[in-house]
């Protein structure tokens, strides 16, 4: 036999990603199942492994070819055990799912946060290059993140690092946030914190704008819509995006500080605004971290897509069988 | 032989503190010598060596003893090299200390960091209690910081990391910092800071006051004479240190949010104030850090001192020799 084989698996509240990957961070073939929550999700480790064997059986390769298996997870993990402590979404409460996958397989498995596999995909495959000290950034409904430090996934005590949504930006007089705090920047530089802002601005009496315009025809306001404004010049998209660049910007140089990362990844939705964005943020980094510490970091927009979970999860089980 | 000892060494702009110490962190001795910074600091590797030497020869012990060598320096260090690339203080430049010890003494050498060193010290042997997760933070005559993860130091891409000192806390028209930017932590939450602000509220206009009377009284004020009347209940004391701990506070939360620590560990000599201090911030830090990082994370002060030092960097030859 020539070479091994890993498994990747993404399990997200609706479909779980699957796919096949080889030793270096190769994609052979990947695809989708429902997720199934019936039941509390019980049946998930059974209907994976069939998933998986299925596929091998379909593309002609032996079952013998695969190594292990990556999982991603939401919710509260502990990492030693692969227990899931909680996935509301899902449906689990203290869920063996590491064991439940090996027993069903016959093979390793690991499993960790889905942010943090995004971002150990990232650092092997995608716009980290191979950084070995990154931070990666997910802008999307809300804000996420994944640290890594000498090439490991960040953790901490209970499995909570990483909650850089969560960082307070407006220390008093913030908007409300999800977790019950106010001011955190999830708030602000979220999908959700960006068309809020760009509606108190347009509500706020603001006379004329191209976004006053979406608003009053749609009756609210998206943050594709303020990207797509200030690509047009407008000047209240414009002020609204250096707002949320800005503490994005300081955020950003607070843990840069810190952790000194040679990458910095911005990935989901709202970082398909692309280049636009990464400049803007990249006038308030330079203007908040240390000089070396700017020195030593790239601002760079994540490449993987979707793909960077399954690709994460391979990298975390190949490096726990080399070991 | 029964057992081994090792050595530690913390080199400073005007002593160097070493210490036999055996491979429990317990201290068998431990002495000082003066740096000697003619020549560029050429000779301190050969001082060094004598100096250690010399001891055990004193206390009647073979340096067959002896099993290897940690030292922290100050300046910027090349982790992997043990390459001072430059520490003014000392007239360090490019200057291979790691290298040249080894040479003078015959054993392996392992540098870093003083204050990550005191880092590791703290997590060892004194108030981490062994926690692998921990942030210390040294409030002195700056603001300086160690971060350990899954139980490494956390160094970054260039070195830079642990500089919490130098984290942002007011982005618009905060005081000037030693570092060139302005609202620096360090321009508020060090002895220095404390002094400042204390000294700009007395100068203010406050009418009634302990600390004016000190300050009529000495012309100047010390974070000390805060800490003294702030136990007496003063209230501009209690103003400010409430103020300093608002910044620590939400500092270390939008810390602990990304990193999750099991511990805080505050030393330097602003530490001193004790419980005083710790009930503030810990005030600060709750309001701040999501809830389940406050149950996971404990606020304690230093309690090795000065020995805080060679104990992290026995700690971290006793790793590298067991690797």
């Amino acid at each position: 036999m020539s070479s091994h084989w890993f498994v990747g698996v993404d399990i997200g509240g609706t479909t779980i990603k699957l796919a096949i990957i080889d030793t270096y961070g190769e994609i052979i073939t990947k695809w989708e199942i429902p997720t199934n929550t019936e039941d509390e999700g019980k049946r998930i480790p059974i209907e994976l492994s069939k998933a998986i064997f299925t596929k091998m059986e379909e593309i002609n390769e032996p079952k013998e070819k695969l190594r292990g298996i990556g999982v991603g997870a939401p919710g509260f993990i502990d990492m030693d055990t692969g227990l899931i402590y909680r996935a509301v979404n899902i449906g689990w409460t203290n869920f063996p799912l590491k064991d439940l996958i090996e027993v069903e397989t016959g093979l390793p498995v690991v499993v960790d946060n889905d942010a943090n596999l995004a971002a150990l995909g990232e650092m092997w495959r995608g716009a980290g290059e191979g950084a070995k000290n990154l931070l990666a950034v997910t802008l999307g409904t809300g804000v996420g993140g994944g640290l890594i430090a000498n090439g490991q996934i960040l953790h901490g005590v209970n499995g909570m690092a990483g909650e850089i949504g969560h960082i307070t930006s407006i220390a008093k007089g913030g908007a409300p946030c999800n977790c019950g705090k106010t001011g955190c920047l999830e708030t602000i530089a979220s999908a959700t914190g960006i068309a809020r802002i760009a509606t108190e601005k347009v509500i706020g009496g603001i006379t004329s704008s191209e976004l006053k315009e979406v608003f009053n025809r749609e009756g609210k306001l998206s943050a594709k819509d303020v990207f797509d404004a200030a690509k047009n010049q407008d000047s209240l998209a414009l002020e609204v995006i250096d707002e949320i660049s800005f503490h994005l910007g300081l955020a950003i140089a607070n843990l840069a500080n810190a952790l000194n990362p040679e990458k910095i990844v911005l990935g989901g939705g709202v970082s398909k605004a692309g280049e636009f964005l990464t400049t803007s943020i990249q006038k308030h980094f330079e203007a908040y971290a240390l000089p070396r510490v700017v020195e030593g970091a790239n601002i760079a927009i994540a490449t993987l897509g979707n793909d960077a979970g399954v690709i994460g999860a391979v990298w975390l089980i190949k490096q726990k069988i080399n070991k």
